[in-house]
């Protein structure tokens, strides 16, 4: 009997009952005349003005304060490159599941056919007024910089390309655990990070930001370490340039306590992890196949934390415990941005959910007896319910502390798990 | 005892229990992590590189296929002018309330802060690739024409702007019913079209194209007859300057078989009503205040058919008699546009629906005992739910009939009630 393969498997998932993944639904009553003429003419009337006369009556009257955008061009999709905007589109509708499923924010997939940052920059500035927050998603750096600085300039909305910033909280969030398992602070940590992408720049910024020391971190592309002597550097590469005589991954591997791998599969050896100082940490992130995979890892070496970006090691470091909860967070405090401060209280709450004794539905959704906070346990598993107590407050109290909400701490929340104040 | 007023009514329908009318569902499984990996990635690479390979599978894999963008620049919302985008979002909203409840189809609204018809294409065009089809709404006249024109030259997907066509095809399924009943025929019908923006214009090119003679139809704005004798007219109005002695709407009403209210309130008077040739149709369509009301009009002759735009008059000449059911019928067919005669099809496909005995279902969401084709019946009620039988059918034969369709006539699909092949 032939197999059912794991791509017939995903392609019925999407086909049937019927195309796609994602529907509307309408939450308000519907089903007489008489609600006919309050949703549509004449009644809708009323809301309207209210908000031409007053733009803030549109979080009240419409479903944008919990309505974000997932906005892609298609140039980076997953591992795939440059696929165009529609092809993005299954990855975009996914986004837009787990947006829905983890944290209750609706999401429309929007997918752009723009072939310069102008344009991209124009069309989702155009039809920001639709929306709460936008998302942005798989796009190629540089570009990807330009867009979103541009456009968080330009609107009063959050504006977050998850690529970069999403996956900067996660990383902040497990290496933090991670150095503590291992008797480090991340202000001394010596800091390897392979690949200088958009990812890579956000991470190490991202790191700064909670501790980490500027020239602790030694970024690397492909042609070695990035240092102060290259003049082939990117402005946004340049940032990263370290005054160092180190050249090459064996010369910064042999001091790094922390191996961050954004770079692509089967870059590191296992010599190199064996050179590395004791008790290190290695997050190798290049999915689906890592830089090197935690058995060879682990066959050279056993003081090691890793980490990598699969469901099927220990310690994923999966964007999904960030951006729904980050964007609840936001929207629920109508926050215009979202800056470094909720980034960093993001990874925090997110890295002290993860020392909280584990949810029997978690060991069941994870078909384990038990888990807990240890070198195999830095991150929260994304079916943890408690995510949506730890992070969304602790980004609206530092959206709050930072002066970018619209609004008051929401009186449905928790108090906040880490005191955002004293970053 | 204070008085719960419609406006305060209307807004707290729009506020509870929370904010705006739409929401997104997840119409697949998703709870395991099984599930997790087909909905994101690594499943989700599958289709992504099917449709790269294939643009043609995202009507398989993706919502597209269902999927329409109500779109507005907030220019002409209702009767209230130009609001600007944001405002404009209850509408848009709405709209796709009416879409969903009434033919399934899922809609995003977006609403576009654009201030040129050059902003509003490039957008739109750009954001394409997400949607199945696009529904202009509350777009100004001029500029909506030539947004509308440029953007079904440019994609390949229908782009409707139903204040145009929409009220023209219920327009055009009334008036057949009309004149059938008053023993007149389309083709002889000397017309009166008061009013000369974006609804009336489509809507005389679609009754040309349903038969009504071209010098028949006498078009006023607010000079008067619009006649080849004068010289500022715009290139939509010019195209009716009727070569005729007639200048004003007095002259032309004591010819006119039809007067079409296109325009604003009390804009016809009693006296001119009267000046009619025996067995007049008036449809006075101004809304909320017609250009003249059934009383007045009914007090000075009993031989007359009349349509208004409200609910509370009977023949109401409402929009969401069309567009739900017309996208439907381009979706399952995957239009490449909304041609002439897929309008034309759904016109006489509703017009023949409204001779049809009248469902119990429909007597209740009435409050009536009886209703049945006549004067005071001549367009089907909104909620006849055989408008679904009728209207898809007839727009997606007359799709494969012109050669506008990607797929074959649904198999689920009952034949049309109408031949779509004599047109």
């Amino acid at each position: 009997m032939a197999e059912y393969s794991r791509k017939q498997e995903a392609l019925d998932y999407h086909a049937r009952p019927k195309p796609g993944k994602l529907g509307i639904s309408v939450t308000k009553p519907f089903t007489t005349y008489g609600e006919l003429s309050l949703a549509y003419t004449p009644g809708v009337a009323e809301p309207v003005k209210a908000i031409r006369d007053n733009p803030e009556d549109a979080y009240r009257y419409t479903s944008k304060g919990n309505l974000v955008a997932v906005i892609s061009n298609g140039t980076a999709v997953l591992g795939l490159g440059n696929t165009g905007a529609l092809a993005s589109k299954p990855v975009m509708e996914g986004k837009a599941v787990l947006f829905k499923k983890f944290a209750d924010v609706d999401v429309f997939d929007i997918e752009v056919d723009a072939d310069t940052p102008e344009a991209m920059i124009e069309t989702v500035a155009r039809i920001a007024p639709t929306f709460g927050g936008i998302n942005l998603e798989d796009i190629a750096a540089p570009h990807c910089f330009e867009i979103e600085n541009a456009l968080i300039e330009r609107l009063d909305i959050p504006v977050f390309h998850d690529d970069q910033h999403g996956t900067a909280i996660i990383v902040g969030a497990g290496l933090i655990n991670a150095l503590e398992l291992q008797g480090k602070n991340l202000a001394d940590a010596k800091i390897v990070c392979m690949g200088a992408g958009a990812a890579a720049i956000a991470s190490m910024d991202l790191l700064i930001e909670m501790g980490a020391t500027r020239d602790n971190i030694f970024m690397c592309d492909s042609k070695g370490v990035i240092h102060d002597q290259r003049d082939d550097l990117s402005k946004y590469k340049a940032k990263f340039a370290t005054k160092t005589d180190k050249r090459t991954l064996d010369d910064v591997m042999a001091i790094a306590d922390v191996f961050i791998g954004l770079s692509g599969p089967d870059t590191v050896s296992k010599e190199q992890i064996a050179a590395m100082p004791a008790k290190p940490v290695v997050f190798a992130l290049s999915n689906p196949n890592p830089e090197i995979t935690p058995e060879d890892a682990k066959s050279v070496r056993d003081d090691l934390i890793m980490a990598t970006g699969r469901s099927d090691y220990p310690n994923q470091i999966n964007n999904v415990l960030g951006f729904p909860y980050i964007f609840r967070g936001a929207l629920d405090v109508r926050a215009r941005r979202i800056n470094r401060q909720m980034c960093v209280a993001a990874a925090r709450a997110m890295g002290e959910l993860a020392r909280r004794p584990v949810p029997n539905t978690v060991l069941e959704a994870h078909s384990k007896d038990k888990m807990s906070f240890g070198p195999d346990y830095i991150v929260p598993s994304p079916f943890d319910p408690r995510l949506i107590d730890f992070v969304p407050p602790a980004v609206a109290a530092a959206a709050i502390e930072t002066g970018v909400a619209r609004i008051e701490y929401p009186s449905h929340y928790p108090q906040p798990a880490i005191d955002v104040s004293d970053q």
